[in-house]
């Protein structure tokens, strides 16, 4: 047999954030803005609602799980018309 | 006129992460799971899909504004039936 010569995968649990451009009105954080002062939470000025997206990536190094899912997420997690992201 | 005794206030950004509970099911999750692997992107194992809410909060201090974020999930922001939360 020929020795094992890939480095062993180890599992990254990498999350990216997909947030509403700052220029968009946020529909839902204004409804949840609304909802904090109606429950007495006093101070809070702006609520933004985004999503937030965990992956668990199998690969040799954390650079390459991280250059995956950045490429995830401009493949199919954001919306660069309404939305941008984060890796982290 | 009396003199200002309260700090004054400064604005945090302070956000809070909602994702389903470990135990539940993600639909979602799974549906980009297996949109990725539709890409071609290799390598991803799990994918959970939950909230990030980011909050503009006016306090007096890092701490005051965190308290009013935990508060704000426990009160509206997390459904603890079927999530948990995060802060930062």
């Amino acid at each position: 047999m020929q020795p094992e010569s890939t480095i062993p995968a180890m599992t990254y649990t990498i999350s990216v954030n997909v947030m509403p451009l700052k220029d968009l009105l946020d529909p839902q954080g204004k409804a949840v803005l609304n909802g904090l002062g109606n429950l007495g939470l006093k101070g809070v000025s702006d609520v933004r609602i985004g999503k937030r997206i965990t992956l668990q990536i199998d690969a040799e190094s954390e650079e390459a799980a991280r250059a995956l899912a950045e490429e995830a997420a401009k493949k199919l997690l954001a919306n660069p018309v309404m939305e941008y992201f984060e890796i982290g």
